[in-house]
């Protein structure tokens, strides 16, 4: 006699505890349905499985079925199901309390006799028959013998769909239990999934909002001094490019978020002239000693004006240093070389750079050319030389 | 022959099952502690149980021992232990590779059988030996049988204490069985909480920073206009106080995060004097019809500076809004009545006890007792009556 070759037996309880654990450090619905599928179609050997996911944010049901054996896909128009649907009105705790599915799985062969008792029971036009007959219809589409749905708090967040088993038997009872285990971990990860999604939008949300909170901060200055209407903005793009030249040119390697904190600086550079007069701010001709002390004080006063903010600890060094000059004869502090915060001497060149380029209460704009080799000349006494390099470089190759 | 009562067998797949579940849904890791050693002792019937939880931020570990049968409390000083404990040692898989122990579980017998090995085999003063003595030590100091550690990639999350059972019987292999597969979930839920907590904590930071910028944001045109000075702060103490007086009196009921707009909007009521020049803002006479209207326009620009911030549309009504008059002789719409947006009204009547109980340019501060009569006067005309009426109350209570 030829022993029988008994198929090997699945431990489904383990492929569960297995299948919980990864999926619920999955925090992107899309990938953690692509997992769910994937594990059905190679644990459970069918021909090919699907999920039908809620989408909270837009209150609709997306599709999505493995490739499988067969390579089945997903009919044109049906990416995404409504409540109109019947499959999703069948298993609406909601609408349909009275509807219990063995299992808590709907099987095609089930389906048929139940659509067979309501038609005798109730008359072929009562409503309950007709959801199921249509019901029937969209798991034929989808090629599913069997649906498990999966809720949380009698919410239907998904439905995993069940194409044929390969060797063409009937789903037993071990995997069906298999099913509505894995369909109520599956609404776990899933409302996991989306408490995640959610807290995360929040953040960058809010992160966004702060940055955005900070740019009007910096508009306000343009508001006062009709003089520097774009000039923060330019300053800004100015001080990235050479940044990003130095880092390119590996002259300096930056910490963590330097361009974030520099961007920030950029923006905020002047903030403190909202303190000087308007009279000495937009005076057409020249500062007295008395003027240019009041005006010198912006860098400082900028300083006090977002002391509030902790956060801008790094970006404050690139508003407080940003007129210091490489050969020490700067202000505020008359810092020297490299006692001179990178990112303020970046700033430093943006500025002048933009200042010169610009039309001032005193005297019109120059041409860039002349200011870069303006920078040029004073490299090393009021510029940084690595600085100026960067920006130099840039301008030869018309990026800047 | 008397039957014997056999113990109901207790189904701990199906709890940890249904204690996975319960734990992944837990964000809060004290709540989830809890619920954990809970759960320990009135399943497993132990005298009492314990956890030893990891802390990621203070890289330190926490002690919860639950009360059980015999009141059992933390001996004074191991509420936290360190990476010296030689309990934690004894599970660090980074430190002893090479310790293996039965069902991932440490038992008490085995380690004394393990003291036992390591004095034989390498002597008394063997490293090992002596740490698992110390490990010993710990594990009796805090009446625990076993204990069972929770990994999440090799970093020691979490250790379950477990103290003798009820019946005073061994664990058996079940009961081990069970308690490292909930060790593993414990892992996860654990991991799965902090993110939690992380992303949450990341979410207020990045809100409280806009809050505070919103604050610098205001506080620019202080720096601007002397006369001003903690005259957004008062306005919006006194708005609040007058929304608060509303709410408790009935009159209105007030709209989802209404406080937290109108605040938004007190800050901000005057953010568009940046734009008015200091000659128009600090004159010590009467404006001319041109500079009144250069003033006047400050509620426009306001609206314009704040545009690119659309989180702020409700408070924009404040900012707009603040000072039309109830009779519709106001500006900049001329809206009448309730035409007003309420947040408006509430800030006019705010901005004017401000106003007038503060020194301006022209004129020195009024008595508030003054002030309030003006304001009562003008109930009707200028304000809002209801308005009016809670400014009153909260006048005559004195608490403004």
């Amino acid at each position: 006699m030829i022993p029988m070759k008994l198929p090997t037996k699945i431990d489904y309880k383990k492929e569960l505890e297995a299948a919980s654990k990864t999926m619920i450090m999955i925090h992107d619905p899309k990938t953690l349905m692509r997992l769910i599928v994937r594990m059905i179609v190679s644990k459970v050997k069918v021909k090919h499985a699907g999920m039908i996911l809620y989408d909270a944010q837009r209150d609709t049901y997306i599709v999505r079925i493995s490739r499988g054996e067969r390579g089945l896909k997903i009919p044109a128009g049906y990416a995404r199901l409504d409540h109109k649907s019947s499959l999703i009105r069948v298993f609406s705790r909601k609408e349909y309390k009275s509807l219990s599915f063995r299992q808590n799985a709907l099987v095609l062969d089930d389906l048929n006799k139940m659509i067979w008792q309501e038609s005798v029971l109730n008359g072929v036009n009562n409503g309950i028959g007709e959801l199921l007959h249509l019901a029937k219809e969209e798991m034929q589409m989808f090629s599913a013998i069997a649906c498990v749905p999966a809720y949380c708090q009698d919410t239907l967040l998904a439905i995993l769909l069940l194409g044929e088993k390969m060797d063409g038997e009937h789903f037993d009872q071990d995997e069906l239990d298999f099913f509505s285990a894995l369909a109520s971990d599956v609404a776990m990860a899933i409302k996991n999934a989306q408490l995640f999604t959610d807290l995360k939008k929040e953040a960058e949300r809010n992160r966004d909002l702060f940055l955005r909170t900070t740019t009007v901060l910096a508009s306000t200055i343009e508001a006062k001094d009709r003089y520097t209407r774009g000039h923060t903005e330019r300053v800004t793009d100015y001080a990235l490019a050479i940044a990003r030249q130095m880092a390119a040119n590996g002259s300096l390697t930056f910490p963590n978020n330097f361009f974030e904190n520099l961007y920030l600086a950029g923006l905020l550079h002047d903030i403190g002239k909202i303190a000087v007069p308007e009279s000495i701010l937009g005076k057409p001709g020249k500062l007295t000693e008395e003027e240019i002390k009041i005006m010198r004080e912006h860098t400082l006063r900028g300083v006090e004006i977002l002391k509030p903010l902790a956060e801008l600890e790094e970006s404050l060094k690139g508003v407080k240093y940003h007129h210091e000059r490489y050969d020490g004869k700067g202000y505020p502090d008359g810092l020297k070389g490299d006692e001179i915060p990178i990112m303020a001497a970046i700033i430093a060149a943006a500025d002048t750079l933009d200042a010169m380029t610009s039309d001032r209460p005193y005297r019109k704009s120059m041409d860039k050319n002349y200011a870069i080799e303006e920078i040029k000349r004073n490299s090393g006494t009021q510029f940084h030389p690595v600085v100026v390099q960067a920006l130099v470089e840039l301008f030869e190759r018309g990026e800047i």
